[in-house]
């Protein structure tokens, strides 16, 4: 944070990534605006400063950029043609930086940084036409996963081929894309795992613990930590000078296969991630904190674990309307003030501490249910 | 929290206790409403909802308390005996009750109900005239503070008589007020304590560690704990019952002098309190969302502690306009979002977890420092 100012800080998107950001940026005195569709979003609802409009109206986007002393993300699909063009004009003012998002969006060259940075990751493919299935079938040496190149999350986009005869259906989700697909090789894992990364302006790099997360079609169920795995160290090296190289400034979720011996990085998010929400409770500061941090320039600290163990469980919507809300609930809550409760939606997720990870996983998917009235 | 249904919650006052309470009823999905002068004011900086006015404009407040579904407020001075006609019509809505918002305002009314609770206090005779200063100096056996009645904090509305010959300049205060005061006898104390109290709608009654906390010029300048006091779990029962009695829902600060054997209860706040900022990051539950809780019949649970020792300091404005902002620090921030510097006020406070509390506070005091380039 610069001496004598009172920053401007603009996000785009109002989904619950922002909200818990502008949570953070209001303890350190920013001025928080959000740029999202309702005024009922998410992030909308926890600031003063509201500007109406989407990611597609780039008249209305490049205005409230213009605005801001600094903007950043909650979500890597944006439209990074355009603000590389506006970054032009305006260098350091979105972090991180467009070029970064550009290539980090698309599933295809987030492989090829990887690789090129040598950390490892699945062999995969480009897919753009069906005959490229058959291709992939051969080369990956049958079951792989198909992914679209942009747009996917929360399982959305993700296909599998599990056997030949699946590549039929595929081909027909390939043919109707509008986007391309990578084939990736399916990695036998023994558990999936995940770190945030947080590189500030100044290029320190510091990583919050090394946590397990269970996923449930795609999506994050619930997260405990801390955990290890004898690979990391390397790892964290890896992603430290890939980080520097393309000059990296903010968090960054990494999401891990562990096959035994060996750590692949199965995707990375170039921004808080759900697996990083534990750090809400259990870090003494948290990821929402660290990315903002990073972006003013503050320095970075490697944050002190406040429990011996801990989990985070999703709290996701159900077919009531509105949410069951307990009242006798151990656990952090930490609900996203989203007022129509969807199947699968997520409506909040809930933190807890303790000594013993195996009770509080317990503990905290007993208490999750009782959201489900 | 009632089930099946997103609370709209309103608060009176727009300050920093009404912006932390309101940074916590985020995490809760409450909808957060704030009252208030202008929407700079701390607390509108953080809400989507504000609703101009102020706490004599009956009205337009009416109006507000009309449309929520509960409310509480971030001081104690407030309209009681109009809020005391709002509650009989909507029994329940505002908490604390504006009955004991009345009985707490006023310092000879609190010293009364510490003392038909057998909690043990200075004594004190009333002030009305200038010549009940010279009755004072003779019943109280010398020295005493002289205290407005109400609307003192932050060492507003404290005056010494350390000698007979200040009585005069005591008796023209008294003489040009429009209220009343109390003479209490001065007390010869080794250190300032604190806790927090929280009762719920249900009964339960919980409290956060006993800090020592350090005053100057009548403001706080510093919080450290915890502490232990021989008494203090005696009186943990006393104001427990005290509570009980009065029906007390929410957050209570308590100050104490300790006389070394005894402790004495200083003054009594019905509300979150500056001694309590610790909690935001010493504690699993904060004192501000333990008061959310307790109004919307949550169960509470004593918090967990997450390090041996805790450092709170105040960062107090100065004349430098605005504020000088570091980047380099290691304690917890909590800015207030005041845009205006002005010599004292509280700009923000910041948190400091660790095992040597000297070390701490030795590193709080240092870093402090910054904020005055």
């Amino acid at each position: 944070m610069k001496a004598n100012q009172i920053p401007k800080i603009g996000f785009l998107g109002g989904g619950q990534l922002a909200r818990m950001l502008i949570l953070e940026a209001h303890s350190l005195s920013l001025e928080c605006h959000v740029y999202c569709d309702s005024k009922l979003d998410p992030a909308a609802l926890v600031t003063s400063h509201w500007h109406p409009g989407s990611l597609n109206e780039s008249d209305k986007m490049l205005k409230f950029i213009d605005e801001m002393d600094l903007v950043t993300f909650e979500s890597e699909f944006v439209p990074a043609d355009l603000l590389l063009s506006i970054e032009k004009k305006n260098p350091g003012k979105i972090f991180p930086k467009p070029s970064i998002m550009k290539t980090l969006q698309n599933r295809k060259t987030q492989k090829e940084l990887l690789q090129s940075h040598k950390i490892s990751t699945a062999d995969f493919m480009s897919v753009q036409t069906p005959a490229d299935l058959d291709k992939a079938w051969k080369e990956l040496g049958g079951a792989f996963v198909l992914k679209s190149c942009y747009g996917g999350y929360d399982g959305y986009g993700t296909h599998f081929a599990h056997q030949f005869s699946d590549l039929g259906k595929l081909a027909t989700t390939v043919a109707n894309s509008p986007h391309e697909f990578i084939a990736e090789k399916k990695i036998k894992f023994k558990r999936e795992l995940a770190a945030i990364f947080v590189r500030n302006l100044q290029g320190q790099v510091i990583n919050l613990p090394l946590v397990e997360s269970k996923q449930t079609e795609g999506r994050c169920d619930y997260v405990m930590g801390p955990t290890k795995h004898s690979q990391f160290e390397k790892m964290q090296k890896k992603i430290s000078g890939m980080m520097k190289k393309i000059d990296y400034v903010g968090a960054l979720g990494v999401e891990f296969f562990d096959s035994g011996k060996e750590l692949i990085v199965n995707e990375l998010a170039p921004r808080v991630h759900n697996s990083g929400h534990y750090s809400q409770n259990a870090l003494l500061e948290n990821q929402f904190l660290l990315h903002l941090k990073a972006g003013l320039g503050n320095s970075l600290k490697q944050p002190k674990i406040l429990s011996k163990n801990f989990v985070m469980v999703n709290l996701l919507g159900t077919s009531e309307n509105p949410m069951s809300l307990p009242e006798n609930i151990e656990g952090s809550l930490h609900l996203y003030g989203k007022k129509e409760n969807r199947l699968n939606r997520k409506m909040g997720h809930i933190n807890y501490l303790g000594d013993d990870s195996k009770k509080l996983l317990l503990k905290a998917l007993k208490e999750r249910k009782l959201f489900h009235s």
